[in-house]
């Protein structure tokens, strides 16, 4: 029998099974300087730890998307190295920051079982756990993708679909302990626009555009230790419909969410990802470009709030070329442009002095 | 209103205005592996923690080129956003040493504005100064750039230059206190040349070839987070003259001085750029060399010394196809042939014992 | 005189000689995070510095493969850079552990001197030392390589060819003391199988493809410090038989090494390779398979053991396409197909718990 594992089938799952993913990972300050420089990032929170301790951490925290990318790359192995699609995700929390010198491991329990009626696949669904090395959870999520059956045929199982919330409640936004909003600097940050400045329904075009190259995705993607095959194997993916690597659907929201730091450099903590589509794919050369809608916005008090965003993603255009048709759009998977790559909905903390 | 920015106009700028740059940053041991990765720095004395401390220093310092590039890569938002061109650079001084962990802060005076006759553009000198966390400068410099009006037209305002000196006197020349030059060792840097064995008006001729790719020197500069748009914004910059990518000078500069290791390895410290002209663009597939003449040298005491050394970076040609042509020039920007990229006057510490 | 070198011709090589190789390099995190974006490296024990606590070490190890690339480069300088081939490796060992934070210096002695009967060149064969700050060794090896001579003609020296041994005695494998195999994880590394697990004589095939771009190798490359001109100078190299740049055959070990954690999970430790053949180039854009033959299995105690691999790395192919074709070779060097790239012979500890 070949040791090397081919991934799990739909036949592996079973509800209520837990799966220890392997392969711990200490993020460490290499981490933090690759990527900055895989994606631009320029938050200030995370580039200085001096500012860090000011506004009240004892160790420098880690930017939560780094967090989550490190995290969801352990789960690909166990669940979705088999994957037809990623179907989607929601509640992703971030429930207690990640210092540098943390060691990161990941559980993830399945939530959810629906055989498809074509007989060759299924939905999994499962709710994924990141803790550090003290057994704290800093990150939780779901999602469900579709996964190969070993065998064709019906196994007639019972469908347990999962409730899951379009919204992480903003009650449950996790405001950082330690966080003093008094020491905050919008000198550092580089903007001086705090919560009250935003407004319900205002859009930020994010104006500068980042072309993709084909080492830095697939380094941004090792360095998760990601190992879905589409984004590393030209060989294979040459015969593909797509001709070529597909990038990694976490690096486009990490160069996004880098754009974004031009019109919300406050928006330094990403609190939740309510869930977000990844509409078309994305591949080396490709130029990148993003706005942004505040859709909502909350008081937490202690000096912060939050705002709910909603960034549009397209790549090979500017805003203004499109910023029409994706307004108008009733359905975004029939009604958006072809250039738009992702619609992600998500909640940033904000300081409100 | 658009709460992004597309930077400042010369109207938003004014004679004595001090601008506090954003997003102050710590340099870790992460940018020190990457530098050596994306230049492939050889210098002993940044290379081994273990050599830093044997010549005196408490923590290892770092290399006085990636404090620069950071450094100055904070400025570009404020200053150079909307430049039509970086006209030049003088009076780089590296004032104290930057130590791993240090977190560098940077602020800029306006001490120079003049208009342009055309009524739409002017030049703007800043005076810019890099501190570590305590306060302390670090590095220090001036540059002139040329950027837009917002609006056409004559506003008339005095014109004032600053007086800009030709080369950092040897005078204020930092020699870092901590280093002791008697446990210097020529047999960790790879070479046995001290100040005495170069002489004025010697050629040096670095042999080797470094070829740029299109990630590399992205990566390099989104590592400073510098973001100008020339280096990253392939979908725009298909349709400048350049038909693609410009490579960020600094990086030019930094693979040039990497090259140098080979006959200049105990030149370790930068201690001053006097000025410099990019004469020509650099591109993704370029092969860089260089060769670099003495020009002088100076005892410094304490067992140390200086030289100041003009290194003209070339691309896919090697030096003794051009040679001739650049020691016969009178006025590089014309007499260079076009391969000719980097023209660097500068200053380096180097053992004399 | 040119101060800059062109490194060592045969003339310059002496029976017993010791070369003290410049540039110690200091092994940071930036460096073992870099390692993990270049390689898609996923082995726990380097990923985890918890895990590594956990089983005994008082600082997190550093990858062998890592350690060994970076004392490689150190000598190319000395050894290779006028090496018309690196015909070979051999007794490669790895005698202590190197851990984040140390400083490797590396020092070789020849060891053998032969002239070639064409006058123009011979080989050189050098016994290599890598040492931490401390001076203990931390890995040893010998190579041989054919270097040019200065002049044509016959020095008519004594030929001295040592003796290579063809495997790395089990009884000189070392064992780190520090490790505790009771306090393993067969859940942290993401595979069941210990020694007991493993036959002599199977094949593993490591399924998947991981594509080089170019930004990669030649990142990996200088990360190393090696200044080998045939990994970065496309200006020169394009007038090769290659007419591109070769990647650095210690690139396609590590990229073999990281597929291979799919099949041997638990064969953290690289504890000697006895030697290696690097059958055809490697350029941008291979995509690079692997399989490996369980040759040997030896039991250390302490609930350790040993297995004796050997990895086929191949490019642009999987391995069902050409196992029968390498299984049934007597020559690896005329019977292998084109895309093979490496045979390596190597031993790895594992756990017998």
């Amino acid at each position: 029998m070949n040791k090397s594992s081919v991934g799990r089938f739909f036949e592996d799952f079973s509800l209520g099974q837990i799966i220890e993913h392997p392969i711990p990972r200490t993020i460490t300050e290499g981490d933090v300087s690759l990527y900055i420089a895989l994606t631009g990032s320029r938050f200030s929170l995370f580039s200085s730890h001096h500012l860090a301790r000011k506004v009240g951490f004892d160790r420098p925290p880690v930017d939560n998307l780094l967090l989550f990318h490190i995290a969801f790359g352990k789960t690909v192995q166990d669940i979705s190295l088999n994957a037809v699609a990623n179907l989607g995700y929601a509640e992703v929390q971030f429930v207690l920051p990640a210092f540098i010198g943390d060691t990161i491991s990941v559980l993830s329990e399945v939530i959810g079982l629906k055989e498809n009626s074509n007989g060759k696949t299924g939905i999994v669904y499962v709710h994924s756990r990141a803790m550090n090395q003290d057994g704290h959870s800093v990150a939780s999520w779901k999602r469900w993708v579709m996964v190969h059956k070993k065998a064709e045929g019906m196994l007639n199982t019972f469908a347990v679909e999962p409730q899951l919330n379009s919204e992480v409640s903003p009650a449950y936004l996790a405001l950082p302990d330690q966080f003093n909003a008094d020491q905050y600097s919008y000198i550092s940050s580089g903007e001086e626009f705090a919560l009250k400045d935003y407004e319900v329904g205002e859009w930020i075009d994010h104006i500068d555009g980042l072309t993709i190259d084909a080492s830095e995705h697939t380094m941004a993607t090792k360095l998760y230790q990601n190992n879905a095959k589409v984004h590393f194997n030209y060989h294979q993916m040459q015969d593909s419909q797509h001709q070529q690597r597909l990038v990694y659907g976490g690096h486009i929201i990490s160069l996004c969410r880098s754009l974004s730091h031009n019109g919300l450099a406050n928006a330094q903590w990403l609190a939740a990802i309510n869930g977000g589509a990844h509409l078309n794919p994305c591949y080396a050369g490709n130029t990148i470009y993003a706005a942004t809608q505040v859709q909502n916005k909350y008081e937490l008090g202690f000096g912060m709030g939050a705002l709910r965003l909603r960034t549009i993603g397209f790549k090979n255009v500017q805003w203004e070329s499109i910023k029409e048709q994706v307004c108008s759009a009733t359905n975004p998977k029939t009604d958006f442009p072809e250039n738009v790559v992702l619609d992600l909905d998500y909640t940033v903390l904000i300081p409100n002095t």
